[in-house]
C-alpha cells in the first residue's frame, strides 16, 4: 500500500492500483448498486481527456512530454485497457466528480508510470493540474455521457435498421395474406397482414428518426465553461480549440454550446434522449403485443402467425410454447420506461449552477440504451426473422366475418348496411347471401366490391391505383 | 365595489362578494386551470373551521358571540350554500392560504351580516384572528384534505363493494362455464368463468382493503400545529380538544399527531392514499382487458362473453358494437395513474418546516377519487350486470383444445405428454384418440381425468372436495 | 322530446338539440370527469369536417346543396356558435366514436334546418353518410386532435418567447450584479445575476425549439385512411385532395402521412408532443426552483433577488410573502408531468389497427398545453417583468466567500490552492489577506486575477475577447 | 459437453454444467441486461422448492429417495453452493418458466449426482416430474419472489430503524439548537434543530410501518394453484400442507391464499410493496434535501448544520466539500422511483390466468431493495453519525429575523403585527425595538413571550406543558 493524501487527509492506497486516493474515498463513500461503469463510458471520458489533452497542447498550457504521456495513456484505457482501474459505483453522490477524479489519477499514474516515475508522484504530474487542466468535472463529465450516448445510438441504431428491414421484407412475403383487421379487439374491415408488417416497419423506421433527432442537442458541449459555464481558467483558445478535436477523435460533430452557463446547469437534453427511448419504447410494445396476439393459440386464440418455437413454455403444461421472445422485448421496454423516470427525477433536481444528479441519470440511459438495443436484436433475430403466416387461418377468420359489410357503405347506406349486418350477426346468415337474397346489387358488382384486394387496398389499388 | 386592504395595500372588491381582498388577489395571481375547487373540499374545510372555532369557544380564547355567528355561517356553506364565493383555481401557489383566507374571509362576512354588520369590518370580526384563530393554513389546510379524503372515500368503497358482490354473483352465475384458461395469451388447462369472476371480485375486495388501509395514516392531523408544528399561538388545551370535535362533526376517529412537527412538514400520507389507488388502478385494468379479450370478435376472436352493447361502435363500420365501458375504464385509471405521478412530483418536493405544493395534490387526488369512483359505477352498472357467457363457445375452445393434457402429467410423465402434445399439434389429431390408440389407460379413467370439473376443480374437489 | 333511433334501438331526443341519438348514448354511458370538450377541440373537429366536405364536393361524391349547408353549419361552430350542442364527458370509450358522431349529428341537423327540414331527417342528410362521408373516426378524430394541438402550441409558443425575452432582458438588466455561483447548494465561483437570466432565457428558447420541432409529426394525418388505414370507401382522389384544403382552412401544412395504415394505428406523435412538454415543465422547475432559492429569506436565506410581493404569504405570520408564482409554476409543471404519464399509459394500449385510448390522451394533452401556457404567462407577467436584483447582498456574499481561490489555480496548483482555502475556510483569514502574507504574487496581479469581471468572464473577456 | 433434449430438439450441454437444456435454451434466448439473477433470490427459490419436495414426501406422492437427495441439493444451494449455475439474465420471457427450470434441472443433477447417477438422467429423476412435482411456474415463481422480498425487507428494516434511532439521538443532542424554521424557503417562525431531527425519525418510523405493512399480503402464497390456480395436479393435502412446512423454513408466516386464481393472476401484492418504497423513497428525498440546504454554504448559505466532510467536492475547486452523501441517498431514491415504475407497467400487463411480466417486476423491486438499503446505510453511517450543528450560525438567522413577530399575534392582533413586521423589514429596525418604543407591552412580558423557548414550544411548554 502506498500513502496519499488530499486536503482531507491521507489515505492508503493499493501500490498497484493506477488510482489514487480520490478514488479510494469514493470507494468507501458509495456502495450502493454493486455495479460497475460501462466500459463505453470510461472509454468515451478518456477521449474527452485525451481531447483536452490535446488541446492544452496546442494553446501551450500542457508541457509536451506530459501531454504525450497522458494521451498514451488515454489511448491505452480507449484501447480497452486498465478498465479495472474504475472501481466505482455508477450511483453516486458529487456530480461525477469522484469518476472525473479516478480517471485524473489513472491518466496521470499511468503517465507518471510511462515517463519513468512512481506511481503517486502527483508533484510532477497532477491530477488536478494536468489531466483535469482547464477542465472542471462540470464540463467534462456532462460531455463525456454526449460522447457515450452518441456511440451507443449508433449501435441502437443499427439495431432499429435491422428490425425495419425485416418487417419490410415480411410486408412483401405476406402482402397476399388477407386478415381481419381488428379496432377495439372487435372484427372491423379486412387488411393483408404484409400491410401490417410495413405499417411496423414505418413505425420503427420513425423510432429511428426521433431517436436521431433527439440526439442534436447532445452535439452541444460545454467544455472550457470549467467549474459553472463562466470559463473560469479556460483560455478562450481552447474553448475554440476543443470541439474539432473532440470531433475528430470520436467521428461526431461537436460544437461549443451557445451559452456554456446553460449547457452547464441545464440537463435537459439528456431528458430529451431518454423521452426519445420511452416514446420508441412504447411502439415496440404495441408491436410486442400486436404478435402476441395474433399468435394467441394455438388452438383457443387467433392463431394468426406463427411464431419460432424458442424454448419449452411450462414447467407443468406439456407441449406449451409461449411467445417469450415478444414478453422480454415488454419487459425491456417496461424497464426502459422505468428508467425515464429516473431520468426525469434527477432532470428535475438541478439547482442553481449546477444538477448534481447526474450519475444516476446516466447510469439509467446507459442502461436504456444497451438493454433496448439487446432486447430488439433479440426479437428481431429470434422472433421476426421467423416468422410465419397462417395464411388459412387468416383467410377462415374473413371468410367469417361480417365486417365486410362496410365496403358497401357507400353503396347502399349506413342504415341499409346496418341492418343486413344485424341479420347476420343474430341469424348467422352470410352477408353476401343476404345482399342477394334482397337483390341489393348484382352479383359481379358484389364480388368486386368484396374482393380481397379492393377491400384492403381500395384507397390506392384497382383502376384507382 | 367596496375597498379591502392587506399589508400590500388596497383593493376593489364586488360588493356582494363574501370573500374578501386576500381572494381577490389570489384571483388575479393564479389562473391555471380554469376551474374551481372541488364541493366537496369547500365544505370539508367549512367543517374543520367549525371545529376550530367551537374548539376556540371551548378553550374561552373565542367570545361566544363571534363564536357562534361563525358557527352559523360554517353550517350554511357545509349545507351548500354559498359555494359560489370559492372562485379560486384548484393549482394555486401559496401551500393553500388562498382556500384557506377565501374560507376566512367567507365565514367572517358572513358571521358579520348575521351579526347585523357591514361586510368587510373585519376590525369586528377578522379573517385572521377570528375565523383562523389558533390556526395556520399549514395546519387547517392538509386537515381539510384529509377529511375530503376520508368523506370521497367512502363513496369509492360503495362503488368497489358494489363491484365486488356483483362479480360474486357471475361467479355464481357462470360456475358452470368451462372454457380453457390461458397463459400467455397461449392455451392452457380448463378454468371456469365463474371461477374467474370469483377471482376478479377477490380482487376487487382486495383493493377495498388496499385504499382503506391506507387511510389509516389520515387521521393523524396536526391541528393546533399552526405554522411549523410547534404549537405557536395554540393552546394545549386546543390541540387536545380539538380531534374529538371534529370527530364528532364528520364521524371519523381523528387523533392529534404524536409529531406535529413531522405532520406538518410531511405529505407522505398523501401519497400513500394516491399509491393505493394507483394500484387499484392496476387491478382494474387487468379486469377490464380481460373483458376486451374474452369480448373480442364477434366472429374473429374469442366471443367467450357478451356484452351488454351501448351504443354502435363505429361512424363507418355498421353493426359494430365495441366495449366502450371497459374502454373508458382504462382510460380512468390511466388518468388516475398520471395523477399518481403528479402526486408523487408534488410530495417530492417538500421542503424544510412545509410542503407548499399541497393544493397541486389535493386537486390531484381529489380527481382520482370521483372519477374511478364513476367509471366504476359505469363499469358495474353498465356492462357487468348484464354481461352474459357464451357457453357453446367457450366448451367449442375447450373441446378443439391440446391443453387438457396438463391432466395426465401426474399420470403419464412431462416426457410422454409432451410427446402426445406434439402429435396433437403437428396432426391435428384429438388428445384423446391418441391416448386410446396409444391404449395408455383405460377410456374410463381417462374421461374421469378429463372431466370439465375434475379438470378445473382438482385441487378441491371430486372425493377430495 | 323526439324520437331518433340507430342500430340498437330507439331513444328520446330533446326537440331543441341539434345532436342526437348517438350522443345521447354517450351522455348516459360517460359520466366520469363532469367536465366538457375543449371549445379549441370541438372547432378543431368542425375545421376538419369542413375540410372533409369541401373534399367530397370536389370529388364530387357530396351533393352540392348538402355540402354547402353542413359547410355553412361547420363554419358556425369555429365561429363559436352551438358550443353547448357537445355535451360529452372528454374521457370516453369508443375511441373518440361518439365526439365524431356528437359532431356528425350537430353538423347534419344544423344543416337540415338551413335547408329547411326538421332535425332527425336522416334519410334527408344523415351523419354517417353525409357528415362522416368517406371518414371514419379512426382518422377524423385524430386528424382533429393534430390540429387542435398545432393551435394550442402557436399560444403556448408566444407565452414561451415573452418568458424568453424578459430572460434575456433581466440578461441585460443584471448584468453587472456580481454574485456567488453555487453548485451542490455550496459556495463555487462567482457569476453574474445577469449570466444567470441569459442561461434562463437559453434554456427557455430551447423549449421552444423542442415543443416546435416535436409537432413535426402531427402534420402527417391518416384522412382518407378510414377505419384501419386501408382507405376503405375512401378515393384516392379524396386522399390527395385532403390534405392542402385542410391546410388552406387552418395555416399549417398537412400531408397525407406515408403509411396510412401505421399512421391510424399508431399514437406516438402524441406521446412525442407530450414528452417535449414534459421535458419542458422539467426546464421551467428548475428556473421556478431557482427563483425560489434566491429568493429564500429575506433575513433568513440567500435573498439574492427580489420578488414582487403578490399576496400576503400566510394566514398565521404577519408581514410574510411567499414567491407564490413561482410555487404555482412548479406545481402547473408537475401536473404536466403527470399528465404525460396519462398519455404514456394510452399510448402503451394501442391493439392492432387503432388505439382505442385517444379520448383520455387528447384530453391530457389538451389540459397540459393550456394549463402550462397559462401558468408561463403567470411566470412572466406577475414574476419576472418586476423581479429585482438585490446587489447589495450578491456582493456581500461574494466578499465573504472563500471559492473565489478556483481563479488562482493555474497560477498557484490545486495543492497550494487547497491549502489556502483550508485556511480561509478554518481561520476565516480572508483569501486575499493569505495570498499577500505569503507573498504569492504581487497585488496587483491578484487583483487583476480577481476582479469581478475577470473571474465571471474569463473564458471570454479581458484582452482574451 | 452431454446432449440434452426437450420436445423442440436436442441441444449440447457443458459437461459440467448442472443446469440443463432448458436453462441452455433461456441462455440463448435472453440476452438483455447482462446481470445474473439476484443470489437471495437463487435461495428463495432454493427454499421454496425444498418446501414443495418435502410436503410431497409427506403426501407420499415423492419418493423417499429421490426426495432427500434433492432436498440435499437444495440446501446446499441455500447454504451458498452453486450459484454459478443460475447463468440466466433477470429480465427474461415467459413468466419465469427459465429460472424455475434452471432451478429444477440444478436441483436434479445435483440429485442425481448424489445418488451415483449421471447429470442428464432425466428418466430416473426429472426436473419436471420431481424437482417442479406438483408445482408450476406459476405458483413456484410468484411465492419464491415473496420469500426474497420478506427477507430482503427485513435488512432493509434493520436500516430503517438505525436510521430512525440516530435521528432520534440527533433530536435529544441539539434540542437547545433554536433556528429559524423556513416554509416557501421564506423565514417563518423558530423551532429547534432538535425538532427538526426527531420529526426525521418519527418519518422514518412511519416508512417502516408502511414497508412493513405492505408485506402482508406477501404472506398469501398460491402453492398448489399450478397453471392456472385451479390447482390441477396438485392434491388437496399438498396444499394445506405446504404453508406451514415452507413458514417452518423461512421464519415468516405463510398461508395458502383464499383464492388461489385470484393469487395466481394477480400481482397487485408487488406494486403495493414497490409503492411502499416509493413513497419511503419520497420521504428520504426530502430529508436529504433538507440536509443539503441547512448545510448550504459554507459562506454563502444558510451554514445551520456541518455534515461530515467525506471528500474533495470539485476537481477544479480548491477546499470545496459537497453533501455527497445526502445526494446519493436523493439519487438511489429517484432510481428507486423509477423502478416503481417499471413495476407498474409490468403489473398493468397481466392477462387472463396469468401475468407474464412477473422477472422485469421481481428484477426492480429487488434491486430497490438491495440499493435503498444500501444508501440508507451509506446515509446513516457516513452523513448521520457525524452530523454537527452549527449553533452560532442557527442563533444568528434568528435574532436577525422578523418572524419573531407570529409570537405576538394572540397579544396584539394580526393588524398590528402586520405593521410592525413591514416597518422591521423595510426599515431594518428590529422587532423588540418597534415593540418598546410603542409601548406595546412591557419588556418583562416581551420577553417572555419571545423567549426561545416558548416560542418552540408553546403549545406544550411554559406553565402548559
Amino acid at each position: 500500500m502506498r500513502i496519499e493524501h488530499d486536503f482531507l487527509g491521507e489515505l492508503q492506497v493499493p501500490d498497484d492500483a493506477y488510482y489514487g486516493v480520490q478514488t479510494m474515498r469514493a470507494i468507501q463513500n458509495f456502495q450502493i448498486t454493486g455495479q460497475h461503469l460501462d466500459p463505453d463510458f470510461i472509454k468515451a471520458i478518456a477521449t474527452v481527456k485525451k481531447a483536452a489533452c490535446l488541446t492544452n497542447m496546442e494553446t501551450g498550457r500542457m508541457p509536451k512530454e506530459i501531454g504525450k504521456a497522458i494521451v498514451q495513456a488515454a489511448d491505452e484505457i480507449i484501447a480497452g485497457k486498465m478498465l479495472d482501474q474504475f472501481p466505482l459505483d455508477p450511483i453516486q453522490g458529487g456530480a461525477g466528480t469522484s469518476i472525473n477524479m479516478n480517471m485524473n489519477e489513472v491518466l496521470c499514474n499511468r503517465a507518471l508510470e510511462i515517463l519513468g516515475y512512481e506511481r503517486g508522484r502527483y508533484d510532477i504530474i497532477s491530477p488536478n493540474n494536468h489531466a483535469n487542466m482547464a477542465q472542471s468535472t462540470n464540463d467534462a463529465f456532462p460531455t463525456s455521457i454526449k460522447v457515450c450516448i452518441l456511440r451507443k445510438a449508433e449501435i441502437l441504431n443499427d439495431a432499429l435498421i435491422n428490425m425495419a428491414r425485416e418487417f419490410e421484407k415480411k410486408g412483401v412475403e405476406f402482402e397476399d395474406v388477407i386478415k381481419m383487421g381488428r379496432t377495439h379487439l372487435q372484427d372491423a374491415v379486412p387488411i393483408t397482414l404484409g400491410e401490417e408488417m410495413t405499417s411496423y416497419g414505418s413505425v420503427v423506421r420513425r423510432c429511428i428518426w426521433r431517436i436521431t433527432r433527439s440526439l442534436g442537442a447532445l452535439q452541444n458541449i460545454n467544455m472550457g465553461g470549467t467549474a459553472v459555464g463562466t470559463g473560469l481558467n479556460a483560455e478562450v483558445e481552447y474553448i475554440k480549440k476543443f470541439p474539432p478535436i473532440l470531433s475528430d477523435l470520436v467521428g461526431f460533430q461537436f460544437e461549443s454550446a451557445p451559452n456554456l452557463i446553460d449547457t452547464t446547469n441545464s440537463t435537459d437534453c439528456f431528458a430529451e434522449v431518454s423521452s426519445a427511448l420511452k416514446v420508441s419504447a412504447l411502439s415496440l410494445i404495441k408491436i410486442a403485443n400486436d404478435m402476441r396476439l395474433m399468435a394467441s393459440g394455438p388452438r383457443c386464440g387467433l392463431n394468426e402467425i406463427k411464431l419460432p418455437p424458442r424454448q419449452p413454455g411450462s414447467s407443468i403444461m406439456p407441449g406449451k410454447v409461449n411467445p417469450v421472445i415478444a414478453e422480454v422485448l415488454d419487459q425491456t421496454c417496461y424497464h426502459v420506461i422505468g428508467n425515464d423516470l429516473a431520468v426525469t427525477m434527477a432532470v428535475e433536481n438541478g439547482q442553481l449552477e449546477l444538477n448534481v444528479m447526474e450519475p444516476v441519470l446516466a447510469f439509467n440511459l446507459f442502461n436504456s440504451f444497451r438493454y433496448l438495443t439487446n432486447a430488439i436484436n433479440t426479437f428481431t433475430n429470434l422472433l421476426l426473422k421467423d416468422l410465419k403466416a397462417n395464411k388459412e387461418q387468416c383467410q377462415k377468420w374473413v371468410d367469417n366475418s361480417v365486417g365486410i359489410i362496410t365496403a358497401l357503405l357507400p353503396h347502399l347506406g349506413y342504415e341499409k348496411c346496418s341492418a343486413i349486418a344485424k341479420e347476420a350477426y343474430n341469424q348467422g346468415t352470410p352477408v353476401k347471401e343476404i345482399i342477394m337474397r334482397e337483390k341489393l346489387m348484382t352479383r359481379e358488382r358484389m364480388e368486386e366490391i368484396l374482393s380481397p384486394f379492393e377491400m384492403t387496398h381500395p384507397g390506392i389499388a384497382g383502376g384507382k391505383k
